[in-house]
């Protein structure tokens, strides 16, 4: 028992298998950590659910030895998840000032008070039980990002969180590599890696590379230019609104989170722009279109953002011809179609538009395999587990530490929910945890499971169709004429025919009631239902959600 | 009168601002033809829809005057919608020997018999009412795709159908740029050409650059090797099974359009493999996994297909450890995700994936601009009209055109539905025909609107409920408790309280039918709907479609 005790655990409850949700526990004897607390966007099967966030039962098992949760940066994957969590455990946060700032918004939304938020910056240690976290500053394409060296009583373990080596970035305040060398050298236990990119040759560009493209476009801009990017890409925002500054434009933010996160990044002074410059969307109608430079929201193609109602005749700011719109990211996978179909409404508007397909408008914000070769090289870890990623980045990454030679055993390719004893000299895969998606939708957090999911696709795909049949419970005689609730299976208008036909079928059959014994109803009410269901789809070869209600009337 | 009837007229109905659906009219005089007969695969938001075709009521209209369907190759987007075609009008369907294969399979699906299928090989020509069509073989992803330039009484048009410019095509009979530079020396008026890749800079490459890759596969490949790929693309099927059959490897067609579609090229002799190294699954059991070759549906990441049973051990061939698949395909737009998920499957069963991310084992079957600038020299068109594109490719397109000096006003945008009409001088636009999407349900035509769709959505995203409420006419008292349908709202089991307190409110409500006269009855049923909704708001946050209905017996 005591020598099990003097184990390190490892145990992600999130990001393993999938992009999203990323949620790592650590845990030594009576202490716990969680490094990130992120959500995962919906997949498209999950039909009307808002978000996904880890199972946490093992952390409600053991809510009393939480030390804390250690928030590597705030994209949504990373902190998505801390109002839900803070809502059943009571432990310090820890992260960088932009990151807290933005999870400060998530807790207000959610009316949550008296977090304990702890700021934290590059170099800093904080001791969490037997835990001492160091904050070490990465490149990623967020404001804040840090990775953490964990000094366990059994070695060092390394997450980098997401990160990228960007020796030009536009803070000018690199990855600090050196501190990685510095754990590196004196000998790290284990290394958990961002996978991201791990599929991908050679290096990501740096953030400064896309200077050249912007400054082109604003170059050749002759009306005005809307740029639709991720706010907290603060330097993405940075580098833009220079080149817009430069070029004799005033600066205009649109949509609710792009306005809410650029004023947090300019109050906490990482985002540095002239303030007589920044205009309202009101004023903007004294400045002439070759003055204007305005930031906003719905680079993913979302339907309620800023750039798709502009490209729908549904905002202040209508784009048509003559202006430039520059969609400054990629598309998330499962985005792909809507980012395109925006992109098409705006050149059937005659904007001009420039993406990611036509010029170097884009960078990612995670290493790439060259990048990962150099981290695996300084830091030289005894064990490596790759993490964030779906099952084939972490495949790839696995590879490619093996490739630098290190052995089988030492790569460990983990589940979320498994549980990784490590000791100084070994580790083992011992058992797993509950684990996996709690969905949320309004509301209800865990309560739309599959049974709900299963109903909704039914009901996407062909509908429902409900006849309600109402019977006196003395005679067996129809009560009143059957009523159909008839929703997404025909256009009820026109298919006034089989709306009276179906109804002709249960009419008929019920007679049935009337006729026979009472113990005969349950049959009767089956038959009914299958007469029904035959007769929709003989005539449709559709087999909407079928329902049918008996009530009995006295 | 006479003057504009000696306009010929092209008119598409479908296939411009999208891709899909192709289909374009020309007409002149009491002559119509009709270029190709597409089908669209459903948007995400056409939720239950099996196909999207085009609407063709101005054919209907005008259903005496079309001398002939020209299909220019066996693709979906093209060919889909020859059977919905052929059930309103009597006309004949010209195309390859290959391309009428296809559409005859897909007539005996539709039980259509008596089509009149003319087959045509490149070189041909017919004649059609005033038109003379000749045929131009053109290199594309798959068998037996051509050109078109057709002859009008007022100057020759030429449609590329979808083409690349293949030097090195694995048939050995490349494109025949000879016959469009033929056409061009003498005068063209119009060239309507794909625009799929019209935003990509180069030359797509050959088939033949694919060799390679494949090679290095299978050589370093020591179990099975299964390809997921389209059957249609011949070309593809025939390079890799030569290097499989000179591997050592038997052959195994899996997936019902790949056996049909395998079947159909070898009975025509364009697929040329050994028959006696062709086996069937049973019979796989009889050689090595190193002597196994297995093509398969799929590459779509399709949820009933080959590739997805095989990965989620659905399938007589389960694939695991020691298998090589290869995904020999790129994902349309809008698949990405479904695709990413059968790779990390296939990655989590132990397999090794090849796909487009990390070796070349796709090559598009679309010009990009390079080869659409050889098309355009040598067939130096008076007029220039982007088809096959949604706005994006259109537009990128256009602005190549005129890039090599052709004029504004003779490089035209069209959308489906425009009337463009020419002589040999000049072309206008002439305004528009009736248009759009046909949604396929199950036997529906067009009986699924926008109406019925925004219904589905609604259901999809909070689920239904229903609630009955049965009023006996005379006192106004309720005849029996409410009853209530909830499907894909919340998980019925765990929320009847929920349900309870519903039932609750609307007994409640209810008791007011018989305390009120009867002309207030209409009120108070709106007062019970909202009530219901709102007690459900409350609780949930959500909205499910409510639906309430009074039954009143007597």
């Amino acid at each position: 028992m005591a020598k099990q005790r003097s184990k390190l655990k490892i145990i992600p409850l999130g990001g393993l298998g999938e992009i999203g949700k990323n949620m790592t526990v650590m845990e030594y004897e009576e202490d716990i950590i969680v490094i990130d607390c992120g959500l995962s966007f919906p997949d498209e099967d999950m039909l009307g659910v808002d978000m996904v966030i880890p199972d946490m039962t093992y952390l409600e098992e053991n809510f009393d030895r939480i030390r804390g949760f250690v928030i590597t940066h705030g994209h949504e994957d990373h902190i998505g998840a801390v109002p839900y969590a803070l809502q059943k455990f009571e432990a310090p946060v820890y992260g960088s000032r932009f990151t807290l700032a933005l999870i400060e918004h998530k807790l207000e939304e959610h009316k949550i008070k008296n977090a304990d938020l702890r700021c934290v910056a590059a170099g800093d240690t904080v001791e969490l039980g037997c835990f001492k976290v160091e904050f070490i500053k990465v490149s990623h394409s967020i404001a804040g990002a840090l990775a953490v060296a964990v000094t366990t009583p059994v070695g060092v373990v390394i997450h980098t969180g997401d990160f990228k080596v960007d020796y030009t970035p536009i803070d000018n305040e690199p990855i600090d590599i050196e501190r990685f060398a510095h754990y590196g050298s004196r000998g790290v236990l284990a290394l958990m890696m961002d996978s991201t990119n791990a599929e991908l040759p050679g290096y990501t560009p740096s953030e400064m590379e896309l200077g050249r493209t912007f400054r082109s476009v604003f170059d050749s801009a002759e009306g005005r230019v809307i740029v639709a990017s991720f706010a907290s890409n603060v330097y993405r925002i940075q580098q833009i609104a220079d080149v817009a500054v430069d070029h004799g434009r005033v600066l205009c933010f649109q949509g609710r989170s792009m306005v809410m996160i650029a004023r947090i990044a300019m109050d906490q002074g990482i985002l540095k722009l002239p303030e007589d410059r920044i205009v309202e969307v009101e004023k903007l109608k004294n400045y002439e279109d070759r003055e204007v430079c305005v930031f906003t929201t719905g680079s993913q193609g979302e339907s309620m953002s800023g750039l798709f109602r502009m490209a729908n005749a549904n905002h202040k700011l209508n784009i048509g011809k003559g202006d430039t719109v520059v969609i400054s990211a990629s598309a998330i996978p499962g985005n792909e179609k809507a980012v395109g179909k925006v992109i098409n409404q705006l050149f059937q508007r005659g904007a001009n538009v420039v993406y990611d397909r036509l010029a170097d408008v884009h960078v990612s914000g995670h290493a790439r395999r060259e990048e990962l070769k150099l981290m695996m090289r300084v830091v030289k870890p005894k064990f490596f587990i790759p993490v964030h990623g779906e099952a084939r980045h972490l495949h790839h990454h696995a590879l490619l530490a093996k490739s630098l030679g290190m052995k089988e055993p030492n790569v460990i390719v983990l589940e979320t929910g498994s549980v990784l004893e490590l000791n100084a000299r070994s580790c083992k895969l011992a058992g797993t945890v509950v684990s996996g998606n709690v969905l949320v939708d309004g509301a209800g957090v865990g309560d739309v499971g599959n049974a709900v999911l299963r109903e909704r696709r039914q009901l996407a795909q062909e509908g429902m169709f409900a006849m309600v049949i109402a019977i006196k419970s003395s005679t067996g005689e129809l009560a009143a004429e059957p009523e159909i609730i008839s929703r997404g299976f025909v256009f009820a208008k026109e298919a006034d025919e089989l709306m009276e036909e179906a109804k002709a079928v249960a009419r008929e059959q019920s007679l049935m009631f009337a006729a026979c014994d009472r113990s005969d109803w349950g049959n009767i009410k089956n038959v009914i239902r299958s007469s029904v269901k035959s007769c929709l789809y003989q005539h449709t070869k559709r087999t909407p959600v079928i329902q049918t209600v008996f009530m009995e009337v006295e």
